[in-house]
C-alpha cells in the first residue's frame, strides 16, 4: 500500500524540485561528486536546506525533503527563524529544531533576528527573515532553500499585488524559484501548486504536531483579514475555483511582465540620440506598456526610489511624450525631475 | 453659482468624450458640416445616442449628454433596451423615453429583444442588448452610443476577469472606446473613470427619478454577489482603495495586452518556415509570453473556438515546444490536433 494521496503529493512536488536542483548544479559544475572520484576524495553530499516555522505547510516540507533528499543522493538540513515577536518565540524555535532533528534531517539551526519597522510589520518581518536565511544558506553551504509557501498563500499574494493596482508584475506573485544575494536560484517553492488543505492532511496523516501562528487568524493582519475573510467571501461570489484562477493569473502575469521588461530594456537603446537622451518621437512610436517601462527605468536610473514610484507618476512623464502642451517639469519621488526639452526628454535629479 | 460637483463631474466625463468623438469625426471627414457648406446645404447634426436603461448610472450620462451635445454642435438622442426579462418591462421601457425626452433627447426608441441562453443568462442578455444598440445606432445614423458603466463596474468586471484566470487580457476589463459590426470606435464609456456613488449624487440633486433594476441585487447573479458582498468583503481587507486600484489594473492590463498582441503578431511570420509550418527552435527562443500568444493564435487559426480555449491547452501545446519527449497529438477544442512532426509543429482540423 503506498502513501496517502496527500503525502504522495506533496512528495512528489519536493521530488520535481529536487530533480531542478539537481539539473542546475550539474549544469553549472560539471565536477560534483562524479564516479570518478575515489570514495576518500568526494565531497559530502550537496545540502538542501528548508526553511519552516513549525506550521503545518514548513513541516509537511520537511517531512517531503527528508524521504526525498536521501534518495538523490542529497542532505536534507532545516532552518527556523525566531522573529522574536511573541513571547516565548526563542522556545518555539527550540522546539520546532527538535522536530525537524526527529524527522532525520541534519544540519538544522534556529537563528533569532530583530525585526525592524521599515514598509510595515508584515514586510519588515519578511526581509528580516530572508537575510537570515541568506546567512544560514551560507554559513551551510546549502544548494538551496526549499519554502513552504502554498497555492492559497500565492492567491492572496497575488490579492494584495492587486490592491497596489500598480500593474502586472504586481500581480505575478512570488516566483517557483527566486534569487538571494550569491545565489540566484536560491529559493524554491516547491508547493506553489498545492493548496493548503493537502499540506494540512500530509501533517495529519503523518502524524506530524503542527503549530497555528496566531499573526496567521490576527485581523490586524492584511493578509490575515484576506485568508480569512475576503477570499471566503469571494470564492462564495465567484465560485471555488477562484484559488486556482488567481494562482494560474500570477504565472501568465510574471511571463507577461517579464517579456515586457525584455522589450523594454531592447527599445531602450534605440530610442536615444547621440547623446544619450531620450527622444520623444521615438518614445511616442513604440507601444504604451513599453514606452512607460522605459520611462520607469529612466527615473528609477536617475535616483527615483522603485518602491515610492507609483503608475501616476509614470503617466505623468508620459503625458510629455502624448499629450504635450508645453507643460513644466514634473517632480517625481528622490527630487528626480522630469521634464521635455527641445523634442528630448531628460529626467534627472533637480 | 456653478452646478453640484457630482453634477460637474459627470458633464466634464461627457464633454471630454464629446470632444474625442469630434476629433475623430473631423479625422475621418475633413467635410463634416463645415462652414464653407451653405445653410441650405447643411446636413443634420450628428448624433450621439445615450443607452440608457433608467438606472441611476445612465440617466445621469443621459443628463450631462443632454446639457453638453448642443453646445458642441451634436444632437442628443437616446436608446432604451427591454429585455423583456420581467413582467411590466415593456411599460418600464416606455417610462424611461419619457424620462429621456423630458431630458430634451431627440430623437428616442425602445427596442425589444429576445434574450437567449447562450453563454449563461448575463452574457446572452449583454450580447442581445449589444445587438439591439448596434442596430439603433445605424437605423438613427449616430456616430456614437454612450454606456453608463461606472469605475464600480469596470472594478467587477476585472474580479470576474480574474475568476477565469486566463491571463490579463481577461483583466484588462471594459475599454473606454469599443466598437460594433461596421463602427470601430462606436461605443464610448465616459464613466469608466467616476464612481456609481457620483453618478447617483448628480440624479439627485436634478431630481432626476432613477430605476433600481432587481436583478442588481439578486444573488442569483455573479455580477450582484460581486457587487454586495465580494466587493465589499475585499474592501474591508484590503482598504477602500481596492476599486480604482482594480480599474487602473484594468488600463495597465490593457495596455500591456495589446502590446504582447503586437509582439506575437509580428513575431509570429518569423517563426515560420517556406512553406508556412511553425519552427519549433524559433518558438523555443521566443519569450514563453510571446510563444503562447503564438500557439494560441494558430489554435484559433485552425479552427478552435477563442471562448474554449482554456490557458491549460496552450501549455499543453507549448510542452510540445519546451518539454519534449516524445509525446503524441494534442486534442484541442473544435476537433483542432497539434503535434510535432519533424522539428515543425503542426496545428490543424484532425
Amino acid at each position: 500500500m503506498g502513501p496517502h494521496p496527500a503525502v504522495a503529493a506533496i512528495r512528489l512536488a519536493v521530488r520535481r524540485v529536487l530533480h531542478d536542483i539537481l539539473n542546475d548544479l550539474h549544469a553549472s559544475d560539471g565536477r560534483h561528486a562524479s564516479a570518478e572520484q575515489g570514495p576518500h576524495e568526494r565531497p559530502p553530499s550537496p545540502l538542501v536546506l528548508v526553511a519552516c516555522s513549525g506550521g503545518a505547510d514548513s513541516m509537511a516540507l520537511a517531512s517531503a525533503l527528508a524521504f526525498e533528499a536521501p534518495k538523490l543522493g542529497l542532505r536534507a538540513g532545516g532552518v527556523t527563524v525566531d522573529h522574536g515577536l511573541q513571547p516565548g518565540s526563542d522556545l518555539r524555535a527550540e522546539e520546532v529544531v527538535l522536530r525537524l532533528r526527529e524527522l532525520g534531517l541534519d544540519p538544522v539551526e534556529s537563528t533569532a533576528v530583530t525585526v525592524g519597522r521599515e514598509g510595515g510589520p508584515e514586510a519588515a518581518a519578511r526581509d528580516a527573515r530572508y537575510a537570515a536565511l541568506d546567512a544560514a544558506a551560507e554559513r551551510q553551504g546549502a544548494i538551496a532553500v526549499l519554502l513552504g509557501h502554498t497555492r492559497d498563500d500565492q492567491a492572496e499574494t497575488v490579492l494584495l499585488g492587486l490592491a497596489r493596482g500598480s500593474g502586472i508584475r504586481s500581480l505575478s506573485g512570488m516566483a517557483a524559484v527566486s534569487g538571494g544575494p550569491g545565489a540566484a536560484r536560491r529559493y524554491r517553492r516547491p508547493f506553489l501548486g498545492l493548496d493548503r488543505q493537502t499540506a494540512r492532511k500530509a501533517c495529519m496523516v503523518q502524524s506530524l504536531p503542527v503549530w497555528d501562528d496566531p499573526h496567521n487568524t490576527d485581523p490586524a493582519y492584511t493578509r490575515s483579514r484576506l485568508r480569512h475573510e475576503g477570499l471566503p467571501a469571494l470564492e462564495k461570489a465567484l465560485g471555488k475555483g477562484v484559488v486556482e484562477a488567481l494562482a494560474r493569473t500570477a504565472q501568465l502575469s510574471r511571463d507577461d511582465a517579464d517579456a515586457l521588461d525584455t522589450w523594454a530594456r531592447q527599445a531602450e537603446a534605440s530610442v536615444r540620440d547621440a547623446a544619450g537622451l531620450l527622444e520623444c518621437a521615438k518614445l511616442y512610436a513604440l507601444p504604451p506598456a513599453v514606452r512607460r517601462r522605459i520611462l520607469r527605468q529612466a527615473a528609477i536610473e536617475a535616483g527615483a526610489p522603485a518602491g515610492s514610484l507609483f503608475a501616476r507618476h509614470i503617466e505623468e512623464v508620459d503625458r510629455l511624450i502624448t499629450g504635450w502642451r508645453g507643460q513644466g517639469a514634473i517632480n517625481l519621488p528622490g527630487k528626480v525631475v522630469a521634464q521635455r526639452q527641445g523634442g528630448r526628454l531628460v529626467i534627472r535629479q533637480g
